[in-house]
């Protein structure tokens, strides 16, 4: 078996963690739950010494400058530089054609934090031993709160010799009766964007269903440069490329589709709360990041980046600082944080 | 009768009010109500025009700048500069031993607001007319909460030919209990620390009560210099005055306690949770003064004096923001702001 060779996807902008998370600085980039940032934490997830293969990184120009600044190890580190975002399909696509054939990408967003790292490790190479025998591999996060804002997969037939199942079928965000059946029947799993491909099978696959994205991606590479370790894929063609996620592109119409289960305090970060949540708290249930005074809080997080926040007698409640913009959203309203105005006008 | 003089009382902090209000501008000097501020909506409130006559302001050095540049009438206004803070007895008593025996002071504090100015201006001059016949006047504010945090007035028999009443006895901060019991048998009002006294009234009656405190003011206005529209007391002799309120040392003890029953709008915006009650606010509750954006909002006020304040389904919360201090708290912790590090240690 061949390396399995970590393929980070560097496209979300995070705007409901806005206003730290900015147009000019989005999620990935910023040091959120620990001291590293999220995209820094998800290479680094992936380091040889666990067992991976040098890591690729999709991102766009926009990001290059903080991709460049943060990758662990910049000399054997190759940058795929989009010349725009096309969706998931066409970034993992980019990203296959410059590997070999049996290669093993294991795909990873940049802005998810997951807690146990050697969980993830155990089942991402569980994933590409399945991916090596031609499965598409999702990882099945094993669902903690019966949430509306992720896909689900419900699992099928376990495939013989191995930890993994089938998967029985893509399940778009459903409402929240529907998810909390989910929840209850234990058959279901979130859908965290994280897989196991074998090149080839990937591309195969790509094009049975999706023949436009493979070879309009194709076209970008073979017209692309290489630039030291960054690869430009030619803009022309790049802008051709329709735009799709790997999810309906793929996932959902090929017969190869297996999961793995993912018990490993996974959270996607989609928004302020789920930052508190992930977040060391005190026993009050209040987390601080800055400069802060709490009298009387329960269930407080408060981020500063430099004012000092004073805060008297209040729950449920998070309090962000940063720059010139503060924001204030309980657990309900961290949702609808994208929709202000500070946020959606960047 | 001769004219009434108001006297205006600028010796309050306003902890409470942190961090808008701070050690070196507190609260009256701000227009937190509306475009004036405290200080000089007090001094407004009795204009000439209104059939006041000029003002005497009694202050500290500390803020002798800001009293200066906020009085309307500066040509036609005495300051007196307390040396150092030594209560309301004595502040009083620098004032009336400035002024002729028979002038009638309207002692005013200078951090109040009252909403409705003309019936302030009613009770005003007849708690004077009331003041001239020989009556200590305190206002008797109508009670419209069980408020803990104020000092009671028990209404005792009418005075024959006038709106007022005597006092039959002054009640210090009720506990909740007694406050709701006085609520409820309408027989009690707020004393509001503003009083209508003639100034050879108040002196006899303070000579007699406290001779300390009037021989002691007496001679640090002996000793004091003039200097243009102020006035200095003598620091050497105004350091040994007793530090008394005037409620201790005169209203408690003189035969000749009256009040004047005021219906006014009146409040000491005493906390944040007052001034939001103060202010005009939309039909959700929500009032705005400064940069801010409130979705699914009710009960919360902000005030900014820069950065943009967003507020996502939050209800019942003050957010102040104010150089390199914000400040979140609930209506009870409002209470609790001046013990918070910030406001102790300015």
């Amino acid at each position: 078996m061949t390396e399995t060779v970590p393929v980070v996807l560097c496209g979300g902008n995070g705007t409901r963690l806005w206003p730290r998370s900015r147009k000019q600085k989005p999620k990935p980039f910023l040091p959120l739950v620990g001291d590293s940032t999220l995209f820094a934490a998800t290479v680094l997830r992936c380091e040889r010494e666990a067992g991976f293969g040098h890591p690729v990184i999709v991102t766009g120009a926009a990001h290059l400058e903080h991709v460049e600044d943060q990758i662990p190890d910049r000399a054997n580190t190759r940058i795929i530089v989009e010349p725009q975002g096309r969706n998931t399909a066409a970034a993992i696509a980019l990203a296959a054609l410059t590997l070999p054939e049996d290669a093993v990408m294991l795909v990873c967003p940049s802005d998810h934090h997951i807690g146990d790292c050697d969980a993830f490790r155990a089942a991402a190479h569980e994933a590409a031993s399945l991916a090596s025998a031609g499965w598409l591999v999702s990882f099945g996060i094993a669902p903690t709160a019966p949430e509306t804002g992720f896909g689900y997969l419900k699992q099928g037939e376990p495939i013989a010799g191995t930890g993994g199942r089938r998967v029985e079928k893509f399940v778009e965000k459903p409402d929240l009766a529907r998810a909390m059946e989910f929840l209850s029947s234990g058959q279901y799993a979130w859908n965290g964007g994280i897989f196991a491909f074998r090149v080839g099978t990937f591309l195969e696959e790509l094009g049975r269903y999706r023949p436009d994205i493979l070879s309009t991606v194709r076209e970008a590479v073979e017209k692309g440069v290489a630039d030291g370790m960054r690869f430009l894929p030619d803009a022309e063609a790049f802008a051709r490329v329709p735009s799709e996620s790997v999810d309906y592109a793929v996932m959902e119409n090929t017969e190869r589709a297996a999961m793995i289960p993912a018990v490993m305090a996974w959270s996607d970060i989609g928004n302020w709360q789920a930052l508190h949540e992930a977040l060391e708290c005190d026993e009050a249930g209040n987390a601080v990041r800055g400069n802060a005074e709490l009298r009387d809080c329960s269930n407080v997080m408060v981020m500063s980046d430099g004012p000092r926040v004073s805060v008297v007698g209040a729950s449920n409640l998070v309090i962000v600082v940063d720059g010139d913009e503060v924001l204030v959203c309980t657990p309900d309203g961290a949702q609808a944080v994208g929709k202000l105005t500070g946020a959606a006008n960047q």
